[in-house]
């Protein structure tokens, strides 16, 4: 009889997927639903991406290719430094990745082993910690409750109590949208260098940054590691496509365990996801709508009484407190989609301490439906 | 400073791709290679399935789906069980992956704990033993070379010496081509039962068995895990998908531990695949081709003093045992390729032990280019 692991119960659902899947029956059974749950957004992939996929699924052979990538895409991810951030960063040192899910799972494996104490911030992306859990990790988390972001202090002090092997964090970061001013990052940078704690900066959420300039932390040190992707800005979701910069002596490493788990990315996504990079202006478009709903959400939520837990700074996220309406953020996020048609996520998900009192609201969505979803609110919590 | 992890340094290369990356290179320069080296089909996908993958490029929103794939495709693959052999399967149990190496990580991930000690044959395929290893696994190996396949009284004796908690074996076999008759199969699964092995059939060179036909592990039991893939019979290698089939009781963890590593296999290669299913007629006359391309193998390799270690029934590949000439597989290898274009695969990758004195041929490739590497080889053998 198959036992399933003790390992495999250590990992919580993510239930925003429960949400994603309310939203869904409801939406089938007829109900105009909002979602503002999930990160996915709502335009597709820019015409230059989607033409490239047309044009290779047309050809027909569609193979794997090397474990790090298509050379075409790793230089092209290599170029997107030099131009978005001036860094030069060799191409050498690109893994191309099935998603950012893929260059966490490559990350851990490379870098820390079984028991290896880790830590990511809390609030924080739900996976960080199911995959750190499952592949024996020892999970610290950190709130950054007090500034938004993880700081050179506080790393510090949990490194005293207990040493660390290694420390994960996001900005902007899921679910909060709070980032990091560039001389923050430089300084954590430093200092996790300093006391030998192996950095990964995830900057997934890179080029949705709507109150300060990108930092990447390859602009402070060769001897960190960089997870990204095209899912976000470039709205690829479900192409699974992203990238990790790596220090050159883990890039053979990386490789080799790559070649094992993943063989390589969907080549018709690497293809597609060249062409990424050349449509600047389309995607500008769309993020200038997150933009709009964004100033429609960091408006409207303080007037709902449900107040920003961090500086909405990008990320499309608004991570709120629900505590004014409910101690049990799950059971509102389902009766605020049964009666209104919004869907929010639970900050359960983020936040395994607080996130019962906290909401988190996406804005990948247009302006417009933005808009409705805060008049149904505000029509629902008056009327409450 | 980062360091690597002592558990990636576990992980071997796949020297096939050191070949892979030499035949590519010599195809740079002006040689005319004939790659029999790696798994990868000569043909495209069908043209059902290309076609699928346009509209949806076209249509461009590409979502994240349900971690465990599209209900779409698990019901199209939950046919296939009762079209093909004949057997019951709710699509309820089907799991969708990122290609079947994301099916071996969930199902480790799922079913064994750090330290478990599960059995692989060999030789067998190198990502087993590397994704074993890199997830703190012990790897017993257990050798094949009596039978061709993994016989109950070996399991029985490996087990009787130290517990085994897992058992992961495929028929047809890679590099071998060797397959299980049905009730070989059948006794391993009631023995595997009886001793308390989990057991995970690899069933991805299905519809490729030139000997038999397919016996499925989930024919006779509801209580193994079996992984497959669109990878080989329907041509998608780089299209990256596969599932698996699960007991009830698996399906939720997995599902759990999918949505924190892979979130979702490509929404297009999905949509794609449920296609492949419809391609039959395209598909097997390809199959035909491999038919006539491992006759001309199978006559000539004996000739040419290479002789087969196992029977070639199917999964495209013919193992032989190189050791009249050299008792260096790999450089074998690189110097038959310099001298005469033809790429093979070292056995090293396969077994550890034995390898260095066997070469794997893929035959998934046109059958007059196969005639003309087999003439290649006669030359250069002749003239050695």
């Amino acid at each position: 009889m198959l036992e399933l692991s003790h390992r495999a119960s250590l990992v919580e659902p993510f239930h925003a997927m429960d949400v994603f899947a309310a939203a869904n029956r409801a939406r089938q059974a007829g109900v105009d639903v909002i979602s503002l749950a999930v990160g996915q957004p709502a335009d597709p992939a820019p015409q230059g991406v989607r033409d490239a996929a047309m044009k290779k699924s047309a050809e027909g052979l569609v193979s794997y290719t090397n474990a790090l990538g298509l050379d075409v895409l790793r230089q092209a991810i290599a170029e997107h430094y030099k131009d978005h951030y001036g860094v030069d960063v060799s191409a050498s040192r690109i893994a191309v990745t099935s998603g950012s899910s893929a260059g966490f799972n490559l990350a851990f494996l490379s870098m820390f082993d079984h028991g290896d104490r880790v830590a990511i911030t809390r609030p924080g992306y739900p996976a960080y910690r199911n995959i750190l859990s499952v592949l024996g990790l020892e999970v610290e988390e950190i709130s950054t409750a007090e500034t938004g972001y993880l700081t050179a202090d506080s790393l510090r002090e949990v490194h005293a109590r207990k040493p660390l092997k290694g420390l994960l964090f996001a900005s902007p970061a899921n679910p909060t949208g709070a980032s990091m001013p560039a001389e923050a990052l430089q300084e954590l940078v430093a200092v996790a260098a300093d006391l030998g704690i192996a950095l990964i900066s995830d900057e997934i959420y890179h080029r949705l940054n709507f109150a300060r300039p990108d930092a990447t932390a390859v602009a402070f040190s060769d001897d960190v590691v960089v997870i990204n992707s095209f899912s976000k800005y470039y709205c690829m979701t479900g192409w699974r496509i992203g990238w990790m910069v790596l220090p050159e002596r883990l890039v053979r490493p990386v490789e080799r365990v790559a070649q094992s788990l993943y063989i390589s990315a969907s080549e018709i996504s690497q293809i597609a996801a060249v062409e990424a990079f050349k449509c600047t202006e389309e995607l500008d478009a769309i993020r200038f709508r997150y933009q709009q709903s964004r100033e429609l959400l960091m408006d409207a939520l303080p007037k709902l009484n449900l107040p920003l837990l961090a500086p909405m700074d990008g990320a499309f996220y608004a991570y709120c407190d629900v505590s004014a309406y409910s101690e049990d953020s799950q059971a509102f996020a389902k009766t605020m989609l049964e009666e209104t048609g919004v869907a929010a996520s639970t900050g359960v998900d983020f936040d395994p301490i607080d996130g019962h009192k906290s909401l988190r609201f996406s804005y990948c969505q247009r302006p417009e439906r933005v808009a409705e979803a805060i008049e149904r609110m505000k029509n629902w919590l008056k009327a409450g």
